[in-house]
């Protein structure tokens, strides 16, 4: 069976607005890293928001636990701003059953050339392949 | 414990060289491409070669196995070249007992912007974490 | 004689602070950009301020003319943010006699993959080095 | 008048070939680098031939400096491989009269992240606009 990718923003798909100077969201960049990294696993991807985590409300958390729960992929991985990702990963962990979910993220923007990103989405991917699924 | 790194070459750390326009070996490019990952996981890093995997000799293999095997660390990760790589599988899987031994490497350089080699990285050390060791 | 060149910040030298998120000033790139576009033209480097043009005063706009008019360098370029260049070049046109002067940025800071900064200073470098003094 | 872009290959648009490891031209990489240095500068750009310099004939040499004669533009840029440019450039100087022709080129490809040619291409396009017509 495909892993789950939820995308819900944060630094890692972060652009720069080269007309005021901020950043901002525009799409997603999972794509082209999945295929920089020439992933061959099965994955089915889904865009749930694109905000900076530190705007992520407690209905978001709950919306992203909902859709880790109701998906039938059994493995999923979560692209999230770094500064809350702990607060979602324990509503996670109290809401989701027999699941193994793995957030992940970047310090530094994607198209920086920097950026981590890269390196965190192919652990990410391998995490959720071979940890167990969590049982209560 | 920490996970140890043998590095022995291939297309991961091939870099250009401008005076004659060919691809060679100077210098690994892993801590690099650690830092960039911002990886926090402890490694030992050796390099025990630094060879095109369509030169890798049956002594070669011989001396990577031996390394595995001596090393007191039970989770290795080997970067490799692509072409050979299943030859240097074959040869571990058959001497190396007890330890976790993932090899991994790249289609395009580091150096090119568009390299796999930080997505396979993650995904090693990952994987080298997670998957059990091999019992005969 | 050198080509001097003033630099004034501008989003050309932002970095990405991966604590907060936002882009600020550190160093200068221009040393790495000359050196990746392998520049063999003798030039006299001077960081004058690193801020965002925005912020520009008349007193800063005084200051940059002031450097241009003491320097003994005939070819300046002069590094600034896109936002008040004009301001700048109208400041300096009035006060700066007898050298050719050429201010240029980039509208995505150099540290972000798909910057236009390369191509600009090389540019620049060759207008100033080709472009005739002003006289009045 | 636009200024003319003559593509002849040379190291600038070497490509990595992922299968072979060789570095082999595809296409041309001028448009991509047009629209990342943001550049306004009407152009007209054709590939003449995409071939390593060593390998340039007399014939390639002769058939350049007809294009370069023939074409209506008088500003001429020419991205070659950087070997045998000086040779090209001799036969340019002998037999294209009343135009500026730049001749540019790369020591690392435009595909990896170290490459001079942006900067090269931003210098040659500013010289196209500056330098003066050649006349016998």
């Amino acid at each position: 069976m495909a892993i789950r990718i939820f995308i819900t923003g944060g630094t890692f798909d972060k652009e720069y607005n080269m007309l005021n100077g901020q950043l901002y969201f525009k799409d997603t960049h999972l794509h082209e890293l999945l295929e920089k990294g020439r992933n061959l696993v099965p994955v089915e991807i889904r865009t749930l928001m694109m905000i900076d985590s530190l705007k992520m409300t407690a209905e978001d958390r709950d919306l992203i636990a909902y859709q880790c729960e109701q998906c039938e992929e059994e493995q999923i991985v979560i692209t999230h701003g770094t500064d809350t990702m702990d607060k979602t990963a324990k509503v996670l962990a109290e809401k989701v059953k027999n699941k193994t979910v793995v957030i992940t993220g970047a310090m530094i923007p994607i198209k920086f050339g920097s950026s981590d990103g890269l390196f965190n989405l192919g652990s990410a991917l391998a995490f959720a392949q071979t940890l167990p699924r969590v049982f209560m």
